[in-house]
């Protein structure tokens, strides 16, 4: 008799974040008149630039024509776009990889999701809460993660990141194998300084732990003293995997283009992980679609970095927005700074969900609760700077007029 | 310390695949005066449809303006994907599926990878053999397979497909809990009708199995009496899953679409399987490109239909090509009438490598050998109807003199 696998039976609920897009639609449809503006998904709005846009019609005629068409292509990617994001991800920054230490994929979640392939059930993970509920639910569902008990996985380690840690998540005070580590964080919007990343890279080391670092946010740092990838502190090659987007650097979260760094220096026991994931990826995936590769490609080029990055300012503008538009009335706000997530602590100690409702309902805006990112986040809910400026001063007006 | 997954470790050799383009990639930079005609790997030549190309092209421009521009798509497709593939591919051939069964993927080859995650480490597996060495290689990575000794893995039930047995499976001589199965088959071409599939549904209902059915190239079915689709039999929604591809029946093997379906009724223990698989692709997958999945939709359109119809029919021809010439120079051929994959025995019981070789090394044709499928497939070569008529008259030329 077929027996499935349990542990998807102990995950609560569902998806943070299919659950909020639920709730959004029910109150949509109840109050027709009312549109809502949704600041809770982190989904851009601003269209592909333009130099995608041609680098897309372009390869969309190759794949037209006899001569020119392509079929299967690297699991790994095509050699145009890991050359090119070695270059100007990187090498610009004083970082020295491989094109074959660079897997082109599908999306940061699909990566950041099925890297635990690669690894034993036996591992003790540590995790940041709040945090990104993919790396909980993926683990949980590995059967790395224990039993659910009091909104806590039992197996699983947790470092609060409070107020009053600045949302720096604490070293272990217990041996943990696998660290997840997000800067510019999501949901909380905080970036980390070389200083403040140096002793994760001494406790992996020393530890032999490994860090999955997602640096998805890297594009929306403005402070210069934060790193944009954690190869840019000594000895990280030898303990850290990096995943990276384009989803939010270039507008990708519809077009669909990742990509995660295993460098050839870390490995476990001997054995390199560049070479387990190259195995897990051969076998288990077929490669992004060859004219999404090659949109990707176009974000490098000396058009398509000047509008990327007029994007990326534009949200930036937004985070600028909220984050004076709650303060004003009077919130604790952290975050977009270096990231397009807001940070707002729920008013005389309201509950996340509660005060969710309460924007929903009274203002017809969406955002995130911040309990749906893990115990810590209760007393908080996440708004995304990705809207249209018109929107994000017209849900800040409405949210003013609601305190 | 962190603890890798060591079923890795026992995976023997790299992925069939990449040896064999490994292999053909030496001899052509050894002899480049000779161009490889690669008959090895089932990769597509023809470009893509006009259909598909306007459709992409419509869909690029759509996410160049703000007004149109789609972000995050529902993870398991659109629903305007979704309702095409339940009327076109299900609704036509008398079966009732709802648009939630269907999970639209980057891949058939992700799709049966990803799938063993909803099921438990303890179950028994039973592939065919010779066998698409995904099946196998991603239950060994899952701890499934048990240990690779003498070309088997101890924990897997082979089930060998032979001439003698007309290269269909037998019925599992004792109980076994998940049942990979593959038709129109790959790598042996061969077909089966509802008959030669009717006691494997009842064979899974009795046992309570589960049937993994790839029918991935239903779109080469001539024969009248075979079903496209397992659930053109009866029970058969209560005991399989399918995976269908847009590879070889639109080209989009450099194009990546897919769908799997996972009908409500079936049921582990009272679980639904789709419930599950939902859960885990919405957490480990954010779906597919919206202009791909687009594309994927004007497959259905009638221009649609026609070329891509007309495209299949070529490959069809080559196909006979391909049995004709063989079968002249005495070889035993199978396969390649509803399938575009021909199964040839090695003359004088020469082992399967060793063709490959010959026909590499004095022809420059690349083929793939037989034993890479399995033990099963020693004494077969695996020849691919998917180069240019041009490409496979001229290998079929070469290979009539070699013998």
């Amino acid at each position: 008799m077929t027996k499935i696998n349990d542990n998807y039976l102990k995950l609560p609920g569902s998806y943070l974040f299919s659950t909020v897009a639920k709730k959004i639609s029910a109150f949509q449809e109840a109050n027709p008149d009312k549109p809502v503006i949704k600041m809770s998904i982190g989904d851009v709005t601003r269209p592909l630039v333009p130099a995608v846009i041609d680098a897309m019609h372009k390869a969309v005629d190759e794949m037209a024509a006899a001569e020119t068409f392509r079929g299967y292509g690297p699991e790994q990617g095509y050699d145009f776009l890991r050359n090119a994001i070695v270059k100007y991800d990187y090498a610009s920054r004083g970082i020295e990889l491989e094109a074959d230490e660079v897997f082109v994929s599908d999306g940061a979640k699909s990566d950041c999701g099925n890297i635990g392939d690669i690894f034993s059930v036996d591992n003790k993970v540590a995790v940041c809460d709040p945090v990104y509920p993919v790396y909980v639910d993926t683990n949980a569902m590995a059967g790395r993660a224990g039993d659910y008990i009091d909104e806590h996985w039992s197996n699983l380690y947790y470092m609060p990141c409070l107020a009053e840690n600045g949302f720096m998540p604490q070293l272990p005070t217990e041996k943990v194998d696998i660290i997840y580590l997000c800067f510019p964080n999501n949901p909380t919007g905080v970036a980390a300084t070389k200083e403040q990343l140096k002793p994760w890279i001494d406790y992996a080391r020393e530890n032999k732990a490994v860090i999955l670092y997602d640096s998805a946010y890297e594009a929306f740092i403005t402070n210069p003293d934060v790193p944009h990838s954690i190869y840019e502190l000594e000895g990280a090659k030898e303990v850290a995997i990096e995943f990276r987007s384009f989803s939010k650097t270039a507008g990708f979260t519809g077009t669909r283009c990742a990509y995660t760094i295993v460098p050839h220096e870390l490995k476990v026991n001997g054995t390199e992980l560049n070479g387990l994931w190259n195995r897990r990826q051969c076998t288990k995936f077929n490669g992004v679609p060859y004219i999404i590769q090659r949109a990707a490609e176009a974000v490098y080029s000396p058009e398509g970095q000047k509008q990327t990055k007029e994007n990326v300012a534009y949200y930036l503008n937004n985070a600028s927005i909220i984050r004076n538009a709650l303060t004003d009335i009077g919130l604790e706000v952290y975050g977009g700074e270096n990231a397009p997530y807001i940070w707002a602590k729920t008013p005389d100690n309201m509950g996340s969900w509660e005060f969710f409702d309460k924007i929903l309902n009274e203002t017809a805006v969406g955002t995130t609760p911040g309990a749906g990112f893990g115990p810590s986040g209760e007393g908080y809910v996440r708004l995304t700077a990705f809207s249209s400026k018109e929107n994000t001063e017209a849900a800040m007006e409405r949210i003013k007029k609601l305190l």
